[in-house]
């Protein structure tokens, strides 16, 4: 949707220098614009590329000079200020849209649906489930029974949702996610040597503004619930095991792997391929680095302290290991 | 599916200690229990909070009091006793239920499906597949030509079975996982540099009682044949390459990626997040920890022996490398 | 598709010794040929056994003897001979076939479908898609809008394209993966602590001849595009993050994971489970062993070099660094 820098400066917080009358349709990266898109330079020397662009305008900050070539939006976060942007200029206007069922799905008769509830081709949602205000299900998903999924929420195609799933409002979640699937648990009978399935007969609940990366999976409880807390952002092939707690604002890469009853505090970031073992708690503001591993039980501590490796230390100390390996490699 | 707790100690093979008549619809944790629902205590320190929780009654072990304030049902092993119990309220009763073809699914006149099958919305059976008695095929899974599915068996929605690939009885996929898809498999021509494909033209078998997780993919062989052991569990995530040949009762967690031509023995457990080199061996009773790395053609030995590490080495052996590490890294 | 020896040795440049018009119908390994297979011997010591076996005739190098039990088709590369043989049994023959739409898929108006293209069932083409000749679109799959894809292409079930990507010709893609999903990007509002998301509105670009295997994920360009170059393999589970860079030939094996802004030059060797931090470089020619980990903005170099470890070293200096720390566990 086309916007004058005049509405985008006021709706970012922005302070306009040039033309707010221009308008423009998109963003881009400072080689790829055209004419109708708005770029961002969060560092300065940056900044003579993204003016010699064919942008429109610029967002950036006040490193910028007071006169210039383009119209400027100058932010004191150029990139966040950018992103706003962009949600401004292609996301949904949160006014109430038309719904639709397309005649494809399947959807119970028992299914609570919202005004606005987009309900794409071959979809299909199950008894007593309902969908809040503006919701899109993307095609082929399979939903409930007994799902509650929020408002503004974007559930791409392929997605399954297993029984009595609660997701807030405005989650988004990528093709292919399995949420509430069993969580990974058995008895082994001593006698026969057989393992015999423990009942996942918890429950997932997804909080507001959380977004789900592609072909993740998220298990449900087995007897309690797995929780995802509010904001937090998780990317593709990522695996959140049964009774696990995730906080609020945490940050999850791809193919991070968390075992059962794990506990992630409210900002931890937690890099790619990390794994965790079972009942391990990391505390609020804790780093993990990529590949990290937590062994079960254990506990990282220490708000925007980075950790590192397997078993996961301190970054420093894990570099002054390294470096003492690398030297021992050399003489040896 | 409510019970009486004279039919569950029955059933569960457990002493029964106080009213049988009471009946329960479900089973909980403690703190969740509601009054129908069966509590277990595995450690005798928690006896105390189940016996003050609001549930009708505790499976427990002979620790407990001869005189109490719920009924008890008393096991050798209270944990599975309690996994049983659950099998007996949550689980179908065995008889043969009512099949039904959802009217959006497609169907191949050549399939042949036993009493009781169930095949959900918008699922698609291609031509020469057979399902057994009283397995539920779910919402957009996409099975065959020539797959042989067996009697019991849950496929979750969103499941691709290639062709010619066979499971036993009792068998649960859940939703998003691919059976039988091609193996990794290349011939490089040194001339133009080029990978070909090296023919993917083998099976993939399933044995009886297998549990594969969310988006798991298994290979099928490139000319023999990809086999899952009896009883054998896989978490979410997993993958399979092909011509594996995985033992009977291995449990594998979630994200372990097992490369091609590997011979997993019977009762191995497989940490999360694993990964094992072509043609390597882990032979029976192994456990091999998370992130563990195993190099290919080699084999990992002994019965009960926890490795660690990549390469995997013997769990004592890791440590004393570890701590030798930490301490050379304080002086460094 | 049965094929004479006389015909397939014309096919893969190979030299027929013995009777050319034998005819064959697939290929297998040697003890699971059946008398009208192909086999074939790369190393001399498994020659007595494929002449041993029921298979029709052998493919084999010029070790083989001047006079043999079974007809030969000798060829410089007995296993790519036979990988070519294979194909010309199995696979299409590139003729024009008859396109087919089934009557439940749902295409929208205006796809433009060029001659020869199957639809399967349930599949769901939204608008503006192109797709190119004898293309098939598996069963359950969504596609678009914008999307183009080449001809000559296979879409396995249940795989899920995002608006605007592009396939070339002879693209193979396994069930389950996603294609074109949004990055994983925010800023951070260091008021609130809340991420917000950075636009995620580039493109994917795959090019000719890639195969892709189950469950993997592609992202789109955050701004800019994501890009697979000409012949690269990649395995089942891989991850792969906005606006890489991955060269032509490249193999990728499963379950590798690659953050943002990464460049993969040509003829690189991902091994399984390995990890690259974002912005990180790996020139052409590298191997990188199984769960090798590259750190953000580092550069592997050297054609032909094998890599292995976190963080990645020479392969000769990791394994001294191991043996030393093996040397110093024991003492310790």
């Amino acid at each position: 949707m086309k916007h004058s820098l005049q509405q985008i400066a006021e709706a970012v917080n922005a302070h306009l220098q040039g033309d707010g009358s221009v308008e423009v349709r998109g963003v881009a990266s400072i080689p790829s614009a055209s004419p109708t898109d708005l770029v961002f330079v969060q560092d300065q020397k940056y900044l003579s590329a993204a003016l010699g662009s064919a942008a429109a305008a610029v967002v950036t900050a006040d490193f910028a000079p007071t006169s210039s070539s383009k119209p400027l939006l100058i932010a004191e976060n150029p990139k966040l200020a950018f992103a706003r942007a962009a949600r401004l200029l292609y996301e949904k206007n949160g006014a109430l849209q038309q719904g639709r069922i397309h005649g494809t799905a399947v959807v119970h008769a028992s299914v609570r649906l919202a005004p606005g509830v987009l309900v794409d081709e071959h979809a299909v949602i199950a008894d007593d489930t309902t969908v809040g205000e503006n919701t899109r299900i993307g095609a082929g998903c399979c939903i409930g029974p007994a799902v509650t999924i929020g408002r503004e929420c974007e559930i791409y195609p392929g997605v399954t949702i297993y029984a009595g799933t609660t997701l807030g409002a405005g989650v988004i979640v990528h093709a292919g996610a399995v949420l509430g699937s069993d969580g990974f648990g058995y008895v082994r009978d001593a006698r026969t040597g057989r393992y015999e399935k423990f009942p996942q007969v918890g429950s997932l609940v997804i909080d507001d503004d959380v977004e789900i990366g592609a072909n993740t999976t998220i298990d449900r409880g087995a007897l309690d619930e797995t929780r995802i807390g509010r904001g937090t952002k998780i990317d593709n092939l990522v695996h959140i095991g049964h009774n696990c707690r995730i906080g609020e604002n945490v940050v999850i890469a791809a193919q991070a792997g968390l075992s059962g009853s794990i506990v992630i505090e409210n900002d931890v970031v937690l890099g790619g391929q990390v794994g965790i073992g079972e009942h391990a708690r990391v505390e609020q503001g804790v780093m993990l680095g990529g590949q990290g591993g937590v062994l079960p039980n254990k506990i990282l501590r220490g708000k925007g302290v980075a950790f590192w490796g397997t078993p996961a230390q301190p970054l420093r100390q894990y570099l002054r290991q390294l470096a003492v390996l690398a030297r021992l490699g050399k003489k040896g």
